[in-house]
């Protein structure tokens, strides 16, 4: 294993001993000035960032990449505002989740504890590396943060005010940055299995397969959202359109909009000229042939059923029932969300016991799928894979618990 | 990927939408079926048995192994009556675990499912086949065994009658044997990522990390178990020696029995002479050079320090204090159990808020780290993992989770 990386893990194992006990008062402390702190360094960040934004014309990257890369002091205030949101969020550990008394006497306490060490890879997003380090000093546990080389500048000075920031509040080893390597120290990062407990990959399909393949860590997959809209035969046309137009274009670069539109055979010449209106100026539809029969369109593939766009770009399908659309949904879908829009009570329940997503919505835009929206008040992510947690990943899903067992001189007949 | 095994992986994808709506009765009647069903079929299973044990005889298999390979009248009913004790503990699927009412009306239930497809790779003992099974049907899971191939007769035979008794009530293929191929084969169930939702490796260290290095596939890390137990300095003298006794000989061979024994440096004198009392003749003892000084014994290494014996050996260290200890097992610990022995009330705070296991006691035995000893009923294992489930993996800790959010037209602002 690499000797810095080394180095770090072991810091890293060292600070997540401590943090097993720190206040939450000390916590919410270090928020406060890494909030405070950030801030007063406005202009330094500024330079930093710049430095990357320089690199990144002369790489070439995309506008939307750029994009992400990007602070200004209005970005950096706006960060510096959900680091201090945390400090109201109710702290998750040692809350007492069950207690057990047993007939021998014996009390048994299953208490939250802190999750551990993270692993977070991620892309070219500044903002990521301040929000995850905050998530996780709230929830008690540490980060090794793995972010893209194209942030490198921007990341290493956020790292350096966040732990100086935490000086006498916290350890400062809590909050790390592997700033050397490239795809190999990730691979090192992923299989430190002892080192690490959890590995998080925030960002693309390509980066969380990867992650997925070569983790010998546990992982916590999220963000893959492949996410369906369901319009009954029984279902009210103008909660169909709103739910529609706001599920794909309110905002179709987030991975809770919408791909795919099932929509049944009985409503198909009644709803899709509707949606027409609204997707035709702005949005690519792609549609099968019973789609054609009723507005102007692509013809969809398989290969379209199973992308997540992303993008204002939608594939339509009419089917004959209910059934058929929970079986095109077990096909493609990433289990992350899924809606029907309907008036029948029955037909609703089926919809949602048979699909198998973290989120499935009754009369209700997908958009909803995220920590804020559910109350959570902040998350890491939105879980896909039905292992430890699902859906938002909010400061109690970042914990793990331990039983404490007090007795009283008990053994085992 | 192996042509059958795909087939019957994609088969196990299509039980598992089925068993996500299954009703507890017909759980329930699959259970009590399949006890009457194997119950009926005694001489047909042991003659089945006996063709392993055969094997085995000529392969030389250790007297251990064929033990835990053989059947008679006695242990099938046993195992009979362990599906029976199923019927009676509650179903967790369905179960509300949490019901949130948004500001805009959004009601958000967090409901219990089915974590899916288990993956259950094990060694030549056929009980488990029937025991996983059995949790895997009340759970609504539904399970592809990888057996030990020297029990491939007994397991041939128990998955045959199983499936039987689960017609008309259960799909058939909710429970599987992978009865072909050898490592080859695990390597590809463990790969299988999409099909199966969760590996849980049943067997020695060596099966396990073969599988946490390989999988792509999230896995349940189970039944590691290097044990400690602390005896302090306040240690009340009765209970030290009661619990040192049950931790260590009252069942060596299993992961929630000690390893190695802590002691502190003012108690020695008095615990040690009192401890080899008991162990002079029934168990082997390896000490550090002050234990010498007490009581006669081999000298300890490192290496005794990381070793789960699961025999008729401990290890013994005398420690300077109670942080001393925390440290050691901080450095050797699996994360499985621990225990300290004190009436003094802060030192056993700050033992069990310090050692990062799974379970940590105060005045009690490590062999209680058990489903039955903390009254859930029955258990998979012990898992040794922070991710998911910590500690003895009842039903509940079988499921997942769902949240189904019921709306009324609501979009996203």
């Amino acid at each position: 294993m690499n000797k810095n990386l080394l180095e770090q893990l072991v810091q890293a194992r060292q600070a997540q001993r401590q943090m097993m006990n720190v206040s939450t008062d000390n916590k919410n402390k270090a928020l406060q000035n890494i909030a405070k702190t950030l801030k007063e360094h406005i202009p330094d960040i500024i330079v930093e960032n710049q430095k990357d934004i320089e690199n990144a014309k002369k790489t070439g990257m995309s506008k939307a990449m750029m994009d992400r890369l990007f602070l200004n002091e209005e970005r950096i205030l706006s960060i510096c505002d959900d680091v201090l949101k945390l400090i109201h969020l109710k702290d998750p550990v040692g809350e007492i989740v069950r207690e057990i008394k047993r007939p021998n006497g014996l009390l048994i306490q299953q208490v939250r504890i802190p999750i551990g060490v993270f692993g977070i890879v991620y892309e070219a997003r500044p903002n990521v590396t301040i929000d995850i380090a905050c998530l996780c000093i709230k929830s008690g546990n540490v980060c090794l943060l793995k972010g893209g080389k194209e942030a490198i500048h921007s990341n290493r000075i956020l790292v350096y005010y966040m732990q100086k920031a935490l000086q006498d509040l916290l350890p400062v080893t809590s909050v790390q940055l592997i700033d050397y390597g490239g795809r190999e120290m990730v691979d090192e990062l992923i299989r430190a299995y002892g080192y690490v407990d959890v590995v998080v990959p925030r960002g693309g399909a390509g980066l969380i397969q990867h992650v997925v393949q070569n983790a010998t860590v546990p992982v916590i997959e999220t963000g893959a959202g492949n996410c369906h809209l369901y319009i009954d035969k029984e279902a009210d046309m103008e909660k169909a359109i709103d739910i529609s137009v706001n599920a794909k274009i309110q905002r179709p670069s987030v991975c809770n909009a919408i791909e795919t539109i099932l929509v049944h055979q009985d409503i198909a010449a009644k709803y899709l000229p509707l949606l027409y209106e609204q997707f035709q100026n702005c949005v690519e539809i792609r549609g099968d042939q019973s789609v054609q029969k009723y507005i102007p369109c692509q013809q969809v593939t398989r290969e379209d059923y199973a992308t997540e766009y992303d993008d204002y770009i939608v594939a339509i399908k009419v089917v004959q029932d209910v059934k058929e659309a929970v079986g095109h949904i077990a096909q493609y879908s990433t289990k992350h969300s899924e809606a029907i829009i309907t008036e029948n009570i029955q037909t609703a329940d089926y919809f949602l016991s048979h699909v198998d997503s973290a989120c499935v919505y009754h009369n209700a835009s997908t958009r909803f799928s995220d920590g804020g929206e559910f109350g959570f008040g902040a998350e890491l992510g939105i879980s896909t894979q039905k292992l430890h947690a699902r859906g938002p990943l909010g400061l109690q899903e970042m914990t793990s618990y331990q039983y404490k067992i007090y007795g009283n001189g008990q053994v085992r007949e």
